[in-house]
């Protein structure tokens, strides 16, 4: 099984692309994809959509997992945010890949073992388990990778998929 | 000069299509995209940039305008009209369209005339100017081809494009 994880911005979109096998990870790769505002909007959304392709077509990943989000005040993140989210879902309907959302708290939950855990030891714990030289940076990446770790724990429940 | 108006939304996206020339309108096409919470999120988006992309295909636009988006309290909204504004954006960046934004007021002003007008008598407008046998419905189809007659009546301006 290989799993997608991706923490969509305009800005900056994190990714991580993970090989679950017989409970034993595998890091294929993890980096970010950086727009810059010199860029309109319609093509930073260009970039990421063709970046998210071509790593699918490279990885052929068979399940994509990205964060659910609930923003409590700030609409305009919340609009930006959806935006580079509509460019990222996109590019997995066109590959036909189901995607499958989680909660922060399930997220923290299934990598460091407790809900409330701070994301300091969210790194540490992806660090761990994925056997990387250091803490992924930026945190965007880390998130994509806890994401993926977080998909693969929940034994892909159809649960998490999105509706 | 033929212009795409688009009223993005997950469930129903309004556009219309208008050819101006010699400050004469002719609309060449303006109806919704609707798309059922049957389908998950990713193919709902899937089906609004293939609507959009084959829209574009078939009558040519020049440019494109959509709404410039404010929202005062409601994430989960902004949330879901930015991940179908991402959809339609990428289609218009695709094709290498330019895409302009403006406000309410903006469309109202060009539209009515003055920027409190009531939704009725931009649609009464809409009608008038295009004439069209009767209103446009749903609202977002009346929405789209109030963009498309702003932006025409902006001469075009740099002004209003997407950064």
């Amino acid at each position: 099984m290989i799993i997608l994880g991706v923490d969509p911005g305009t800005a900056i979109t994190g990714y991580g692309v993970v090989e679950y096998l017989g409970n034993r990870f595998r890091p294929l790769a993890y980096s970010c994809i950086r727009t810059t505002p010199e860029l309109d909007l319609p093509r930073r959304l260009l970039v990421i959509h063709q970046e998210i392709t071509a790593l699918i077509r490279e990885f052929q990943p068979n399940q994509v997992a990205v964060e659910e989000l609930f923003f409590n005040r700030n609409t305009t993140t919340a609009l930006a945010v959806g935006q580079a989210r509509g460019a990222v879902l996109l590019a997995c309907a066109q590959a036909e890949l189901p995607v499958f959302e989680y909660t922060p708290l399930q997220v923290k939950q299934a990598v460091v073992g407790y809900g409330r855990a701070e994301k300091q030891q969210v790194q540490a714990m992806v660090k761990a388990i994925l056997n990387l030289p250091g803490v992924p940076k930026p945190d965007d990446v880390a998130d994509a990778l806890a994401l993926a770790i977080c998909h693969a724990h929940s034994n892909y429940s159809l649960l998490g998929r999105m509706s």
